[in-house]
């Protein structure tokens, strides 16, 4: 069972390492990481850089595709940058596909999420739609075997649904006992049905000129 | 304000990825990731290689010091290994110490737990008491300028706490809110007073294994 993680320049680092902190823990899995290209490759913050031994060449049949979210995804699926490419091939062989966050905008521009219930960062509702998936504000879609994720934070719901469908429930439960994934967030901020509207607007704000920053 | 983030080969990536995500959106923090030597580290898995740009005679009064967890800190901790050292002297001047998992071995060995309560993994309880700190249960203990996060997943929450006391739950809530932190786990068994007892029973011969893997 091999489970491979799509990384690009500029991923949002717990997109990609909630997801791989359950699915490292499943018995019988060989988790890898590839990317266009072998060698460096940064997170959205710059200050985390990963090296990566293996190149989408190098991994064209995964039974499981998990693509993690950043700012940078609207140009990947506008430009459909080889990641676009990687995930259609893919796609067609995979057990399963999923994406964390923005993830999904990567997943609609190769056709995965083609009139599908599929959820991404709440921000980018607007912008999944406009590839022709169909949003919704579930922390997890399943649908078929494409599960996409809410923002960021997510991919750790996503990862131990889906080992509950793929290992059973005991499985799950035991990746969760051993993260001691037993979430007490100080406050009640964290969808946007939840945030004071103030939060939401200056949240909002923000990461709009991120978008305005990175893709110009 | 500069928040340095104590890393060695084999720490626990979400353990130091949860808190990273959360505190590199604090306006005006400087996180810096800093190890015993420059270069490249890895995780507990040896899969997720990091390029690490400071060592910690680098950075040595970081404002906020974070230590995340893995097996291998019980070697560091009893072999008093340079990690411990650095948060020995690191701490006598930060404003804020803190651990997630069992990187709260690292600030028992080097002293910062004497007579505090505070938190561990679950599995490391007994090997946090050995050091003179007062374990408890909670998710997250805030004693004085010290804050220790549960297991793996937790740092999560320890980071908001800690950007709630240090900027204001406002900034708190927005940083919830852009990673999407409304957690929704699938199962309900994230701690030990939760999890079906064949299922604890299960974890801890599996972590217990991997301790003798990695401390011979």
């Amino acid at each position: 069972m091999q489970i491979a993680f799509g990384l690009y320049q500029g991923f949002t680092a717990l997109d990609a390492i909630g997801p791989y902190q359950v699915l490292t823990n499943l018995p019988g899995a060989e988790v890898v990481l590839c990317a266009e290209r072998k060698g460096e490759l940064s997170d959205d913050n710059g200050l985390l850089r990963f090296q990566i031994d293996a190149s989408f060449d190098d991994v064209r049949e995964p039974d499981v595709l998990v693509v993690p979210g950043g700012t940078i995804t609207r140009k990947l699926a506008r430009d459909r940058a080889p990641i676009v490419e990687w995930v259609e091939a893919a796609h067609a062989r995979t057990t399963w596909t999923t994406s964390v966050c923005t993830g999904a905008l990567v997943l609609a521009a190769a056709g995965v999420l083609d009139g599908r219930p599929a959820t991404t960062h709440w921000i980018a509702y607007d912008e999944l739609a406009g590839y022709g998936a169909r949003p919704t504000e579930q922390r997890v879609v399943v649908d078929g075997k494409v599960i996409t994720a809410a923002g960021v934070s997510a991919g750790i719901d996503m990862a131990l649904t889906l080992v509950g469908i793929m290992a059973g429930a005991e499985v799950a439960q035991a990746i969760q006992l051993g993260i001691e994934y037993d979430p007490q967030p100080p406050y009640d901020a964290g969808a946007p049905s939840k945030a004071p509207s103030e939060i939401l607007d200056l949240v909002t704000a923000v990461m709009r000129a991120d978008e305005e920053r990175v893709l110009g």
